[in-house]
């Protein structure tokens, strides 16, 4: 099962390397993890998207809360959340198939962000799943460079 | 300075550790990295925001470049690049102040994703210098939970 978890954690070096550790050390492979500041510059929010097995999950949010720089640990999985992601990709783009790739960027919401005559640069947030038809839409006209943020998520209401 | 380094690295267990181990052995502390999937699904892009001098940032670069899992290493600072983050953040609205909250959200260009009776939850993205200018906009209202996604990059062209 695929968990979200959010964490907050003390803005020391070394805080990401020990979090980090903690899933590698199990064989786990976090799908997506991102670290940034919060309200407060002294906490990051860090948010894992981890698969893995619920039992060796509970284990390993209970070590997460042990760790000295640990705040606060919230499993978003089950709870009702909103979750975002944002994607920056590079697409081939001629004039003939920039209309059509234009035309995809406004049915999904997202912003040219930069035009070269070869190449059109595309942002677009939304959930991970909207991302990955984002992709796809793209893929046929040639995908020259991606960066996807991972994930973040915040507890509804 | 500040650093915004790119990486595409295998997407094996363990990478993540590996990487911020570089970092944090040296007491860098990471201002913000974000890894998450690429077209390829074997390859991750990691994204890393981090201030030092820059003989040292040189000698990491070298070194994550000489690691198993490393593909390929970009600094693009001083390139010409295009950078971009993600914001989640949950203020306190009432019925007197939600429409102004939601005036910046449009001037932002943002999107309420979750709507309460005490609670705006409101999506933006942009630059980083626009992402803190929108906090601190929104600060007075009561910032309750916000996650940002650190940054994301490509070089621009």
């Amino acid at each position: 099962m695929v968990h979200t978890i959010s964490a907050l954690v003390e803005n020391h070096f070394g805080v990401l390397t020990r979090v980090a550790g903690l899933f590698a050390s199990r064989g786990y492979n976090i799908q997506s993890l991102t670290v940034g500041p919060t309200e407060d510059e002294t906490v990051s929010r860090m948010t894992i998207v981890v698969e893995g097995d619920d039992k060796i999950i509970d284990q390993v949010k209970k070590q997460l809360n042990k760790l000295i720089d640990t705040i606060k640990v919230i499993d978003l999985t089950g709870e009702d959340f909103v979750d975002r992601e944002l994607l920056l990709i590079k697409v081939t783009a001629s004039s003939k198939t920039r209309p059509d790739i234009l035309q995809l960027t406004e049915v999904f919401k997202g912003s040219v962000v930069d035009i070269a005559p070869a190449v059109v640069t595309i942002e677009v947030s939304g959930n991970p799943k909207k991302i990955d038809a984002f992709i796809a839409m793209l893929k046929p006209y040639g995908v020259r460079e991606m960066a996807r943020t991972g994930r973040i998520a915040l507890g509804r209401g």
